[in-house]
């Protein structure tokens, strides 16, 4: 189920989008089936790009940040779904740790980690803050916009246990990307449960992994649908030891380009679709839009400048690009307030517990979002309106289309637990 | 969890409710360990009384009408829960047969099956309604009001199935409480799952097993939060063989009402309350707010005319009445429109996913509001103000009033689960 929030989409529904409409009982149903085999992350949000003719996800995020820009209406959606999730990892869990972003000081991102204490705290929890930022000595208030606050408190570590002064969380619930690397601190804490798990931050993440994950999975939905899986699927190349001061690494780059690129132009053609494919170069392991760049053309690589080349070659927490993937650009046909918009559907165990537009003025409809000057319009629930109702008069019922966006994120969260089961260190290999 | 829902408590906060809204994350996580044991029932709605002092639950009811009565916002909560029922029950459901009440041309009642096809549809079902009434001998389309309609077809019995022509459903959604005794055909149904069960009709039930349980679950809930129990559970008596046309029998009763009073009068003074006593007469066994009698005084029972005799003797499908339980009345504080008013919870599964108030406009605030002339006011969701953080700045936050009725319903839920282990003809028996 997805909740019925108000899109930007007008114009009529698509044979994708009825498709879609119209097998809801199927593939909530092959949702059901595929989470009794998979356990689903504890939380994610999917970065959505709906071109009309196509709808794919482009980022899966499973440190979501931006829980603040979720209406008050969607909160109990969140606090339900987590109850749920708790219910199934540690009933008997009284105490929660959050672990944030060690960029402790941005009042946007931390009002959505009080977004977060709250939604945990209502659903039945005594939760804290707890940092791992060597800049965090002691007990620090930080005020937020309207009236809120978080209080950051330094974890304490036992022998195997994490927690803050006085505070013995069962559960630690991470959102860190942790793109530099697990800290010593968060290892071998044998007896906490840590959701989600180390493997799933930056330091072994790979976009190339998770797309692989989710072709695989696409095509099994798409089998299930009867519906080509490219029609949701981002074709993509991973390209790897890549170093964007060399020229032989640049041409070795163009190349993957103009594979990718040559496999949209014959997809288009079969649909008959009168647009200009371009590719978005990602790094593999990149995180928070940056090391991300649009290609329209492979000759646009041998021509970068030097400010450009090292804005490629380095990520979030200085991290340096080795590995890139070439990803089929997918554009937004979507606008808010005339700025071209693409959908983030958040996630809370397997349930979609609401979204907003990500919307950026000074962008085009194939750019990354993502990126200084975006800005975030929640997506509004639809009142009034009756629900849709197989069967019901025309007109009686308004389709819910933002269910699309929220199939199309919970199959990139399939996608998501099999990357995780497919890259956990401590899985038992049954042959 | 409970959503926030605006109530008509506008008054201080007192002591009890203060130590519910305080005392969340333990009471979340009582339920938590409770619901690892035992198996909530599929859905249920409890009438509350809110006497200020005390806050207690007046009937559980197994086969809730009156969805339609609940938002449409919090009907995403409704789907959410419904689905986690699923999941947990029949994952590889794709069929779902709903079986109404008989009474089948109520277009009220039938809005309440219309929002249930709406809700288990979205939740991923294919939903059908079949009418076990022997008046529906073929397939009925019934118009609604806002364009909803209900299409009922006849039940279609195979040797260990139920369905409707062409459709055969894994599982059955009873709506329909039975009153008159499980028919035929709905036993020995070894392939399909039935829920809530057979013994969940009140052919079965008995209100006095129901506060049994509650009494038992009420006491450790008490322990647990550290208050007198009484607080949250009204005092009964049941009293078995009546016949309210025999004066011996009436004169059985008037010493059970007066031994009520009498423990609710030293309750009173324990507490220091300045009001007058009362007990409610109910059929054991009674629904649909019949067989109900406010009684203030034991000597009112032996003027009963023979109108009022015959109105108790008898109840829903005719059934006569035998037992009955005397009950301490809990008077209702809350006004809404001027109407005295009481709170109605809807609960799927575990969740609270909404509620109304009943209103009256012709009843005292003693007095049974479920009778004709009763009219449903829903609970809005607070908005804009942000939900209750604690340590937040004061002001900040407003407390979610609808809470404490979400705690003490959901114990009556608790109780219920139970009471449906205790009443089970096939548990099997562990010594």
């Amino acid at each position: 189920m997805v909740p019925h929030l108000i899109t930007a989409l007008t114009g009529p529904i698509n044979e994708l989008e009825q498709r879609i409409l119209e097998s809801m009982p199927a593939i909530e149903r092959w949702f059901r089936l595929e989470w009794m085999e998979h356990t689903p992350p504890f939380y994610a949000s999917v970065d959505i790009r709906n071109a009309g003719f196509k709808l794919a996800p482009v980022d899966t995020n499973l440190f979501p940040g931006g829980w603040n820009n979720l209406t008050d209406e969607m909160l109990p959606l969140a606090v339900q779904a987590a109850m749920a999730a708790i219910e199934k990892i540690c009933p008997e869990a009284r105490n929660l740790l959050i672990i944030p972003e060690n960029h402790s000081r941005n009042t946007f991102y931390l009002s959505s980690i009080a977004q977060l204490v709250r939604i945990f705290n209502m659903a039945g929890l005594n939760v804290r803050v707890g940092s791992i930022s060597p800049d965090v000595k002691k007990t620090t208030t930080i005020e937020l916009p309207h009236g809120d606050k978080v209080v950051l408190e330094p974890v304490v570590r036992s022998r195997h246990r994490l927690g803050v002064k006085h505070f013995d969380p069962c559960t630690i619930l991470l959102n860190n990307d942790l793109s530099a690397g697990p800290p010593g601190i968060l290892e071998e804490l044998y007896e906490q449960y840590l959701l989600p798990p180390l493997h799933a931050g930056w330091s072994v993440r790979r976009k190339s992994r998770h797309f692989q994950s989710y072709e695989e999975v696409a095509k099994r939905f798409g089998k299930m649908l009867g519906i080509d899986p490219w029609l949701i699927n981002p074709l993509f190349t991973p390209v790897r030891g890549v170093d964007f001061n060399e020229d032989a690494s640049i041409e070795q780059l163009a190349t993957a380009v103009d594979a990718t690129l040559a496999k949209v132009r014959r997809k288009y053609k079969e649909y008959g679709i009168n647009e200009k494919p371009f590719a978005v170069v990602k790094a593999d392991n990149g995180t928070y839009g940056m090391g991300i760049m649009t290609v329209r053309d492979a000759k646009e690589l041998a021509g970068l400048n030097r400010k450009a080349r090292n804005k490629m070659a380095v990520i979030k927490d200085g991290q340096p690009v080795h590995d890139v993937i070439v990803q089929e650009g997918v554009l937004t046909q979507e606008r808010v307030h005339q700025a071209v918009a693409e959908p983030v559907v958040y996630m809370m165990d397997r349930y979609v517990v609401g979204g907003f537009y990500r919307i950026h003025a000074e962008r085009g409809t194939d750019e990354n979002l993502n990126a200084p000057g975006a800005s975030f319009v929640p997506l509004a629930f639809q009142h009034g309106a009756q629900l849709p109702q197989p069967g019901a008069r025309p007109g009686a019922s308004a389709p819910n289309r933002f269910y699309m966006y929220g199939v199309v994120a919970r199959v990139a969260l399939v996608a998501a637990s099999y990357e995780l089961e497919a890259t956990d260190p401590d899985a038992e290999v049954y042959d």
